[in-house]
């Protein structure tokens, strides 16, 4: 097995070349985000990853988290290793100075994450979450609650959770029974929820649930539902943070991957804990809004999936090379009398490494150009460009999130695939990799559901305003990349950009027909997208390289012969799924459901 | 978890008016392969299928096979299982009545088979390799030989191997160090073998091992190769199959999936077993003979791997289509204030079933057209017949493992991702699914290996001349698909045809300008004829069931709707192939391995 090496290179070229750090440098309150702070953090980062996280990825595999007397326990070393992360600041990132953070861009917060979720995905998830759980607190906690919360989450040595799922309602949260009673200055919460990610474990002092339930008097549906802050453990009488809530983690689920992670059944208000029956919860906000401040929340949890999903592809990706690189077998195809040779050499073998390799490096850039996004939507000054960067935001999240996963899992079987026999082999490693992947497409909201956003709220509720609005700009865009050398990429992308345009106007068409029609090819529509997309950042990719490109750094030739493949191998499908888009109007809505019982 | 019901009703109308039954019972020989004759024992090997094999199936995943103290033992009940199987002469299908066989043609071995590795994949390969070494005996054995084994073999109370890959060698068998040195009546074996499927197991009397090995003056290289019979036990002073050989199960891999399936690695000649070292071993056929003999067997084990690769596809796909069709949640797209329905109705789950649905009818057929052009090949008494037959066996294998096992990992994915979260969760069973599969594009010689195959010895070796018979072969039969309602599909075809017919053109100057050029396109290659296969089956399909439709049964409209839905989301695909190989001709050959590195 490889060791992991962090591409820090590749990742500072996207972050300075492609994703703008100059220009969220520019906004106000990141001035010290320099390219040299970022270039500091991300040796530092490496490090941890390779050196720490990585070496105790297979150890979470194998010996996953486990439950024992109601306390779940972390596999070796992870305890130790987390208190190494959070000593080192890389909780709080992207958080406020005034709460212990770092107050670094979301842009870099992205760059960084990568690495964790390369090194060891299902270890990078417990500050993912709470990540999301800090976010729900600054923007719609009271100042009290962010005095309570915020600086041990910052810190990490509390952890976050978001409590969405119960056993009857996954992507349809209307559903949720969870109760929540008003009792005083707080609400008794009971309910049973279920995937709750690090729902309990031994890294921390304190989990802070994020938990959606729903009031007696509350309207039926979406609208009335609650978000509630519910703690591991309260107050006591001293003010000491030791008072067991009434929270049972019933049972960790058994999982294809990710073992590390704990994933837990908790019932609230069993009353294991306590004799009053029902955890004690604080409202976030106002009653019944609960399901607008998670939707805040969404958006940069869904861009760290999809940062995981490209991490870990980079993973296996690496393991693969390295694998190929090793082991010899077969001749040249151009040299059969020649001595054997390293698998790398052969055609089909670089297709499969260089397959993943451009689609990788692309959804970096496009992952980081969203967390730009993100930053510009907030803190630019400008309102145009605020408006820009929310377009962005908004269009690109269920892209990045279900893109970046769902190639990621294509890069995962490749990868194993290059190992031929081994690569079914639990010890060499790249089975885990094709497990663990596995969740990505699927949790933060499945890939169907982005694409349904995608279409949706994204495309059809205001008529293709914004989507028209981020396809301008990269139309606008491509054409700084000038090199006559790159024009075939160029005029690729702007006849793509002319099949997204025609598609759009067909999918408004089929809306106005008959609404089942859009949702029967949201999948190819989200893959036009996505394919356009990873070739726009890859021809600019190949244009910075080119200007940069001084003859004495393979690394810019690479990034050339990079995109060129892309174009060559991966953009023409951006014609397939604009045909699919075409064909499929008439395809499905009409399907009767009877057509798949299976005659005996 | 849902039960497995065999497509019985599926495999019949594929067998009977796809893959030419008719023309099959007319062979010599096969009078008795009727179609009630097919009927009676589909529904015998469904009971089979689904009362035995099926329930056993997940005991298999989780309790695996297990090596202890040198034995081999598979899960519970599996032994029983086993010879219910061989009771019931299922292992003898295909062979000679002469030596205890059914005598029945490919094609019903065929159509019989999908049902075992849909209902127990692990299960299936101890039979599957049973019949490789039958195979091989029958083939290239003495008289003697086939005395020996072939009666035991064929009743199942012995099983087979296949020995060829050792740790330094796999795709590249002239590396192969196993050596045999003659010793009287037979030979001596000595070397280490691994991967080997059932190599050590105890539901039978007997293992009889093939075994590729190098004589001490053998050649370099493929051409000094030889075949071995090597049994787990010889033949004592009585005549009696009791004397342990000198081979040691030296352990089991630890796989990603078919746990049940023992993969061991076993020595040859450690003298665990005897005191003189060397396992005593049988020449089969001539001293370096071995590939040969051995590419004789692969094309029947090649059609095996690719029916195991839509069998499991298609207990993923009953699966799925079970939970979508049980799993309330949201409301209908054009109803939001409707009931909450089964997430069967919601447009993109009717995408992603039928996107399985129609590339496992389609591969299904083409797999059966396969096992049927065995059968014509070897007993057609019209030599045009055979060289045809013979031409589809060529081109059509490596499409059928290739294609088959690709799509089918693709589907047991889409089939995951239709549960959901609950996907992820082992209990839920579509997890074993996705990992059993991901072997099939492996073993037997890997994707890439097969599209090597295709482009190589099936292309290039005559220039086109087969590819370009089943090419004419393949448009002459669709002008059979005479309906007016689906001329859009047979004109798709043609179409298709013509894009593949101006692929073989460049790649045939491509091979002249540089050999690595076509090796580097071998992959999109074999894909765009996979693509047209399979579309030209659904489109028979859809003829013969215009043709049957009386009103009364809704098999035949639901045959139509499936083969429509692939020509409006799959076969576009077939412009996308193409556009790679035109594009990627010039992109691969030159890379240089350097641009995998990582830059830190």
């Amino acid at each position: 097995m490889s060791n992991y090496k962090a591409p820090v290179k590749d990742i500072l070229f996207a972050t300075r070349h492609l994703a703008d750090l100059e220009g969220i440098t520019a906004l106000p309150g990141y001035e010290d985000a320099t390219h040299d702070l970022l270039e500091a953090i991300l040796q530092e980062a490496a490090k941890i990853g390779e050196e720490v996280l990585d070496p105790l990825n297979k150890v979470g595999d194998i010996q996953g988290s486990s439950l024992n007397n109601g306390e779940v326990k972390t596999p070796d070393g992870w305890k130790e290793a987390y208190s190494t992360f959070i000593e080192g600041g890389w909780n709080g990132l992207p958080f406020s100075p005034d709460r212990g953070g770092q107050g670094l861009p979301w842009l870099v917060a992205t760059a960084v994450q990568e690495i964790w979720h390369s090194s060891n995905m299902a270890f990078g998830l417990c500050s993912l979450l709470t990540q999301a759980a800090i976010e729900a607190i600054e923007l719609h906690g009271t100042e009290d609650q962010k005095t309570d919360y915020l600086a041990n989450l910052i810190h990490g040595n509390w952890s976050g959770t978001m409590n969405l799922t119960e056993p009857h309602c996954g992507s349809d949260l209307a559903m949720i029974k969870t109760q929540a009673v008003s009792n005083g200055d707080h609400y008794l919460i009971t309910g049973q929820k279920i995937y709750i990610t690090y729902g309990d474990h031994d890294m921390v002092d304190n989990i802070v649930h994020l938990v959606l339930a729903r009031l007696p008097d509350a309207p039926s549906g979406t609208k009335g539902i609650s978000l509630f802050i519910v703690p591991k453990f309260l107050r006591d009488e001293n003010g000491n943070w030791t008072s067991r809530n009434d929270i049972e983690t019933i049972s960790l689920e058994h999982k294809l991957g990710i073992h590390g992670s704990p994933t837990a059944v908790l019932g609230y208000g069993t009353g294991k804990y306590r004799k009053q029956k029902g955890a004690v919860g604080y409202l976030v906000g106002e009653e019944n809004q609960g399901m607008t401040y998670m939707f805040t929340m969404m958006n940069i949890a869904r861009l760290a999936v999809g940062i995981q999903g490209n991490g870990v592809a980079e993973r296996a990706y690496q393991q693969a090379a390295w694998f190929a690189g090793d082991r010899i077998q077969g001749t040249a195809i151009d040299n059969p009398q020649g001595d054997r040779v390293a698998i790398i050499n052969h055609p089909d073998v670089k297709r499969m490494l260089m397959l993943q390799k451009c689609r990788i490096e692309g959804l970096r850039s496009l992952g980081l150009i969203l967390g730009g996004s993100f930053d510009k939507s907030l803190k630019s000054e400008d309102p145009e460009t605020r408006e820009l960067a929310q377009a962005m935001v908004d269009v690109l999240t269920p892209i990045v999130k279900s893109y970046m996963t769902e190639l990621g899992l294509e890069n995962v079987s490749i990868a194993l695939q290059v190992h031929g026999g081994m690569g079914f082999i639990e010890e060499t490693g790249a089975a885990q990799y094709y497990r663990d992947q596995r969740i990505t497409p699927i949790y933060e909201g499945t890939n169907g559901i982005q694409a349904l956003d995608l279409i949706g709220r994204k495309l059809l509720r205001d008529q293709g305003h914004i989507s028209r609005a981020v396809i301008s700009f990269i139309r606008a865009d491509i054409q700084n990349v000038h090199q006559p050398e790159l024009k075939n990429m160029k005029d690729q992308i702007t006849a793509s950009l002319d099949l997204l345009e025609s598609s759009i106007a067909s999918i408004l068409v089929m809306a106005s027909e008959d609404i089942r029609k859009p949702a029967g090819i949201c999948d190819p529509y989200l893959r036009l997208w996505g394919t356009i997309c990873c070739g726009w950042q890859l021809a600019r990719a190949a244009g910075a390289a080119l200007t940069l490109d001084d003859g004495n750094d393979p690394f810019y030739p690479a990034k050339i012969e990079t995109a060129r493949f892309y174009f060559a191998y991966e953009m023409p499908k951006a014609n397939y799924h604009a045909s699919v888009i075409q064909n499929g109007a008439t395809s499905i809505a009409e399907l009767d459901i009877s057509l798949f019982e299976v005659a005996g």
